[in-house]
């Protein structure tokens, strides 16, 4: 065994996603995260500001992601198909963290604070998309109602597959929400007419 | 002049707004609201539980009336006229108190926190909305996704009529916005043919 102990970020992160939820967020402190971790409260703090910070990094890999593919999503694409390009190039982003992505939503879900938190999250994260849309020279309503939309897609997409990851990948969840999207202003009988088992239209109340 | 002073509830509101406008809404107590509404503190909490309810009242004839649009809009209605509908009928709950709105929006603005809450009260609308468009049968993806993208369409809509009340009718922010939201799915060349001054589609860059 060697002391030296690497990824001590990821270390910290998965020590304090187990301790926030067996005993919850509030009754957590530095130290303990730490100490799981086989670390220093000071190492602790060269990584996070404070133990929030562990499920609210400061930077957004997510929304870099999300502005970078809208600046380059093919030109002729409406918005709706735009932000299907980006959310799907940000599906790497979760996939590859899926465990602790899980672990995060059940600490979240269980604490009205980190629930506000999260939304004001999601809305910058809505406000970054809608500026990169209008970058790509659309109005600045069809640009905020797009990335509202896409937000909206991504949120309904990740929750149907952090609650069963195994009936379907993120990337095939966000295909199936975003076709819902697209029928959104479809009147009920073309949307009856286009039987095709996804999610669109009205339940059998058979 | 009589003694006897009609609308507590309303001056309180009223003396609240103008104070939170002043001198900032931390910076703002009870007592102030109360005297300069000429009532006691105990007046105060009659209608009020504390100073942010004055902002954020705990029933919202918002939430009722969409949810009683919802219900009642035709039934062959595709989603997103549902929305249309039921955003149209709540219309006069804003436009009969269009200058204290207008204060309202303004002391959230200056407020981080205030900001979170907002955020907050806008989710929970979203959910009443899902929900009361899933009575109607509708599935539950498409219940959040059209709810999300009405709250979403009225936030705009709301934004542009606060910031510019004498330009167009809420109502007609409302229309507008909402025929972007009908377009989004809509291809560039399709969205060019329509030519017609709404909002969809790309700004022309001449």
């Amino acid at each position: 065994m060697s002391r030296w102990k690497p990824d001590a970020r990821g270390r910290l992160e998965k020590a304090a996603l187990e301790l926030y939820n067996h005993q919850g967020f509030d009754a957590t402190t530095v130290a303990e995260i730490a100490a799981r971790a086989g670390l220093t409260e000071r190492t602790f703090y060269r990584y996070f500001a404070d133990k929030r910070e562990v499920l609210f990094p400061g930077d957004s890999p997510l929304a870099d992601t999300l502005a970078d593919a809208t600046a380059t999503a093919p030109v002729q694409l409406p918005p709706l198909e735009v932000i299907a390009y980006a959310l799907t190039e940000a599906v790497p982003v979760f996939e590859e963290r899926g465990d602790l992505i899980r672990q995060r939503q059940a600490v979240i879900a269980a604490n009205p604070e980190l629930q506000e938190r999260e939304l004001t999250k999601l809305a910058t994260l809505a406000s970054t998309l809608a500026h990169a849309l209008r970058e790509r020279g659309l109005q600045t309503t069809t640009a905020i109602l797009a990335a509202e939309i896409g937000i909206a897609a991504f949120r309904v997409a990740y929750e149907l597959w952090v609650n069963d990851p195994d009936q379907n990948t993120l990337a095939q969840r966000i295909q199936e929400t975003l076709d819902t999207a697209r029928h959104l202003a479809t009147p009920a009988e073309q949307v009856a007419a286009t039987e095709d088992g996804s999610l669109t239209g009205q339940e059998n109340v058979a």
